[in-house]
């Protein structure tokens, strides 16, 4: 299951029903959809959805507490940016398994643990990638094996280096923002 | 400008070189590019781009120090999620003015006072979607004007219960996580 599991509330909330649906484009990393449904609320409106099979996010934490931060030229953004390693899950592969492979891709690093901290919907309003962050420890190098279509600069950086990049505003990414307040929160309980 | 400011990196890393454009779909809240490039490195690669116009998002406070969640069903995830209030940026509006529309349509709330927190992307491997969060305080009764395609459910709730439904699971859409996360380091640090 990729999805994030419904709350409570998925009784009193029944599914929409779709009235038209119209697959506009289906590409290689996304879908696009056209639907024309009716809410629940009874609410009848045509809705542009583009469907993602879902993301992995891994924050990399080394012995000394260091985490890597990866920069890469984001083509949608036209800026190269400061983010943790994360991809796309591929088909028939569990979060955790691509959690591994894009680490291992990325920064040429293989996790011994990997735990699950969280999973979030980016921006549902009109998409429904579902991101899984996982922290990953116990590291070993493992060869780098970036894809053909990657260019990737991998830097290990401090938590209070990484969040003075985000405070300097060097960091814009929000699932990287949500991973280092996560971590800071966790290293302050512990 | 729309766009998160370029970082120190602008002038390593010219922009991306477009072979050939095509606009597979232009719609009213997004539009679908599928572009070939060659990006600074000098890969070549088909990039699939959604175009967004920007979102605000406001987490409004009161003053006993209670926010505002609200609740709608969100046909991407086919859920009906917890989120602070957001929206579209509407064509020739600032984010400011986005966000006190928002505020004023989702929750009937104005704001005397609205500080910009942070401006993120929400998905930049494949979106150029940027988030504007503000912390809207001052507020005073408006009568709300919900958009006709939109059915809202406002809760105000303290941090603490609105950090609890977070554990809970029960929110878990990105910007309000990193919402809520900021602003308890902001009450920290008073």
């Amino acid at each position: 299951m990729n999805r994030v599991e419904r709350g409570a509330t998925a009784l009193s909330w029944p599914v929409a029903r779709v009235i038209s649906h119209r697959r506009v484009y289906a590409g290689r990393v996304l879908s696009l959809d056209v639907d024309e449904i009716e809410e629940p609320s009874g609410i009848q409106v045509t809705r542009e959805v583009v469907r993602h099979s879902g993301s992995v996010v891994v924050l990399a934490v080394d012995e000394q507490g260091r985490l890597v931060l990866v920069r890469q030229y984001r083509y949608p953004v036209d800026d190269a940016i400061w983010e943790i390693p994360a991809g796309r899950q591929d088909p028939g592969e569990s979060p955790e398994e691509g959690a591994r492979r894009e680490l291992e891709e990325e920064v040429g690093v293989r996790a011994e643990s990997l735990e699950r901290v969280l999973t979030f919907y980016a921006s549902p309003g009109f998409c429904d990638e579902v991101m899984h962050l996982f922290r990953a420890t116990g590291l070993t190098l493992a060869p780098a094996r970036p894809d053909p279509d990657e260019d990737i600069e991998a830097r290990w950086v401090s938590l209070t280096e990484a969040r003075a990049m985000a405070d300097r505003g060097e960091v814009k990414d929000a699932k990287t923002l949500l991973a280092l307040l996560l971590e800071e929160e966790r290293r302050r309980k512990q």
